[in-house]
């Protein structure tokens, strides 16, 4: 790499967060913020060369978008609204000032989605790998966080949007499908923006009281959810939200255990089903696809029949608990 | 590596920070923290295999403390104390289970000697190299936050212990030097843990007007706090804390650009000198090295003699600005 730390610097403290909370910003040992008080979301998640994705298969802005909607997915999990980050970043000699320009763009585009202020961090070198790795800092909007150990035996369970475009998008790329990015799946892999507005309405009519989102796919999460919460769950099949195209190349399972949707599942008592279809009608495309029950485990039914869960969705290391 | 992320996690989260505070920890999708009303430092600093450090030269659990210590030191710096963290963690597939244990039990070690509570954060795969990246949020001590951008002209320049061990105990390492860890310089490399206890009298006596830590060098470093705070400095060599191996091995230049020495660089009005006296009284090394003066840049002297600045410090890109 052609460039120097300084340089790097020089360049991101352009991007520099602007609020009057902002006390003292980019250009010193630590950014100094006046924290309102009250309960704040913190969160960290890195996204890895190798692991998390391949350059091949996504563009260095892309990759810089996907940092902040991981960790802007989690804030939004919680309830909380996003509000400051600061970003670790790994560069190995190879990547070019080009890219490294276009991977802060993306950062920058995603962070102005959410309205989320630029704190600072740390550029370094790295030997192979290319990483980056974003800290967010949000604050809860309601009088309680919406967390995984929440859920409440007969509350219901939903989701935002379509599940398995984003694993199915993927399987588009990994098979040479040459679509191009407008393809809807491709770009929701390379483009994993969480429902903002739909999650807006959902907290506007405070319908969640347990929330997550769903990024090791939807099984497996409800899993974590109901492990939390110490319940078990009823999925109706029939009821997940899967895009057509989906069920046509017959891989459902995608659904269930693709992985990287980046929506949201959460629970809610059976009172608020009609705030649900009033964000519906709103054109916010929201699923009920199961319930909250007594005992552990998630079970799977398809029209009252039940089905033997097959894969539970992937873990980064390849082992399945 | 023989173990899945799940298992991490669930190792990790003993370690969990227990305080009234923290309303929700480590096992969802962030930490809920209640948050006192005020200024907040925000850091966020990685160590990354072959860039900052080689397993060789320092075992797993040194490798944990360290990425503690640097971050504690940069909040430390900005006048706060340090209260919270986040970790994300690279792990490649070729380190054992037991030195990943290492490194949690030095991170936790580091975060016990800062009474610093572990909020969350990421455990990720990694395909080659090995890397630890910390946030961390402090809390402001004073009415001011004691940033790079204060020195003021006249003022006095002061520092923290003795500059150059560090580098000098990597030299000793990388030339097969066998006294073990036991030796000053090597344990000062290995263990670069922040004076803590010399940093609360300054903050106690209300000594330093502008701060930052020496990570690069204590003359580039100086440089850039000259530069945020748009004055020079005039630095005299003869008072510059330098032990004597040092100087008889005539590897001075360490104690100018050898970095790592992770000790305060502070600026004082000369109306504290007792006060830095009666610091120093307590058994605090506290040296003064020189003065803010009007321009820009930084100027060495030796008993009068202006002397040429060859070697600026390092910068990891291996460009020197």
């Amino acid at each position: 790499m052609e460039i120097t730390e300084n340089q790097l610097i020089k360049e991101f403290k352009r991007f520099e967060g602007q609020s009057k909370a902002i006390i003292r910003g980019i250009g010193d040992d630590g950014a100094v913020v006046d924290m309102a008080q009250g309960p704040h979301v913190f969160v960290q998640d890195a996204v890895v060369e190798h692991i998390h994705f391949e350059f091949s298969l996504m563009d260095p802005r892309a990759v810089g978008k996907k940092a902040i909607y991981v960790n802007a997915s989690d804030i939004l999990s919680m309830g909380a609204l996003p509000l400051y980050f600061l970003v670790t970043i790994g560069i190995p000699e190879h990547m070019s000032r080009k890219d490294i320009r276009s991977l802060y763009s993306g950062i920058m585009q995603a962070a102005g989605e959410f309205d989320i202020r630029l704190l600072g961090g740390d550029t370094s070198a790295a030997k192979n790998d290319f990483f980056i790795d974003v800290s967010m800092v949000g604050k809860q909007t309601g009088t309680d966080y919406l967390g995984r150990d929440k859920a409440m035996e007969g509350d219901l369970i939903g989701v935002t949007g379509w599940l398995g475009e984003s694993a199915y998008g993927l399987y588009l790329l990994k098979n040479g499908f040459h679509g191009g990015k407008r393809n809807r799946f491709i770009q929701r892999y390379v483009n994993p923006k969480p429902p903002l507005e739909a999650w807006k309405e959902l907290v506007h009519y405070n319908i969640p009281v347990a929330m997550m989102d769903i990024s090791d796919g939807l099984i497996i999460d409800l899993e974590r959810m109901m492990k939390e919460s110490r319940k078990g769950a009823h999925i109706y099949f029939e009821q997940v939200p899967i895009p057509r195209d989906i069920i046509r190349a017959k891989k459902e399972n995608l659904a269930l255990a693709g992985g990287e949707d980046y929506q949201f599942l959460f629970t809610f008592p059976e009172s608020r089903l009609g705030l649900v279809e009033e964000v519906r009608k709103k054109g916010f495309p929201l699923s009920v696809i199961g319930r909250v029950v007594k005992g552990r485990g998630v079970k799977l039914f398809n029209k009252g029949q039940a089905m033997k869960i097959t894969s539970k969705g992937y873990e980064h290391f390849g082992a399945v608990s």
